[in-house]
């Protein structure tokens, strides 16, 4: 596990905002786990995109190959939430990210997880290193 | 239908936002059909359920007997969605609700819907009147 | 709205199965309305998408316009759905199906629904006339 | 982590089975990630739940701390999943769960995972003992 404090909202650079939904709550009305999932995910793909995209190359993806989400507080409709997302560590082929899921617009820190993705080329299914320009900004985010 | 033009942003007066998530999107690449059935509950409810809740009766719930929603226009990730939620009709024991989401921060409509609901007393399990001050409100909102 | 009784186990032919989820249900302790329309979908695209594989052509797709849900009764987790699909009315270049969600095993109706599609040329993005093989499978199923 | 591999049919004997949705698929055109979490409820609500049920005391709940999933294996619409639930660690007050979803039909394992839970009274908000009847059936489940 990390030595960044995922519950600290300091810890973060990368934030983005979800609104929380009527359907995201279940029979015990709250939150349902997995819509952290889709939060976590949604912090990875608003700032990760836009790299992947801009090197234009179809054949060059990332896959979540695991993650892990703790669960530390419930949340409940209506309201928002606010998205951190970090890397906190850089393999040759993988990256972790670190998320965190705040109550929207305070420090009351709901869940953290940890996400590890590969580079991956979708042609020859197989795991491969991320392009240069991906690797120098995931470097950046490291330090960050 | 209604003589609201339920494409037009001056047709309502009640908003709700949401944010559209990565996983919203089906293999078209564009946010799934279900998603909007989803936006259309969370501007009924958030502007609805403080008003069955003040009233306190755990009994009177309000329930969907029918929508019907047209597609205008795709949506894709990432951006957010401006949900307008108007009342069309009003029946003794129903209400319809007139819904709308908009491209954020756009007047391009994605979506309508109509929306009918009725009053529901949970013990006895039949349609009943709506308590007076929720008619009331309803009311006034029919009146724009 | 079409003659044929969607309330009827009789007025389908092609059916497919679905499992109900905990996370299908809202806080009402029930399967949440959107998720009908995630039903619907499977029925439509079960039957029709090999069709549409079959044609091969990337620029063809059918596009959902319109959807009208009758909600007849709820339905809660553990269960499953039995998702009746035909074809209601044809068009030039659409067509109507029609849906039935059935609890399980029974012929209890938890809802109908009636969907529009068109088909669309992607590259025009127009909509246009169905292939003629496509067309001889709907006006088999519109026959029954 | 566990001595139990989570990738074996063998290893499990609690089985339940869901189906695989279109919706369930995101732009990569397969099963977003965050709907293994949903597969993993499923299995674990459906042999705890009519346990709690028994129990009739409202204030006694089962709460989600932490999940681990690994990705192994892709998986399409059409198709089903079989869903394998196992108790892998048994604590004071929690329970690890071990969970494995299976290819429909298949000894195709697409993703396992751990999910840790604590009982919970829902009237002191703080973590409890669980029932008796309830820790004979986890211990008789964590034997095999």
């Amino acid at each position: 596990m990390s030595d960044v404090d995922l519950t600290a909202r300091a810890s973060f650079s990368e934030w983005t905002m979800a609104t929380i939904r009527y359907g995201d709550q279940d029979p015990l009305g709250h939150v349902n786990n997995a819509v952290f999932s889709t939060f976590m995910e949604q912090g990875r793909t608003t700032f990760l995109y836009p790299f992947l995209k801009a090197i234009g190359d179809p054949n060059i993806d990332i896959v979540l190959v695991r993650i892990t989400i703790d669960y530390r507080q419930e949340l409940t409709f209506p309201g928002s939430v606010d998205i951190g997302t970090n890397v906190i560590r850089l393999g040759t082929k993988s990256v972790t990210f670190g998320h965190s899921v705040f109550k929207g617009g305070t420090d009351e820190c709901a869940t953290t997880g940890e996400a590890v993705l590969v580079f991956f080329d979708l042609t020859t299914r197989k795991s491969i290193l991320p392009p240069s320009d991906v690797r120098a900004r995931l470097e950046e985010l490291l330090k960050g």
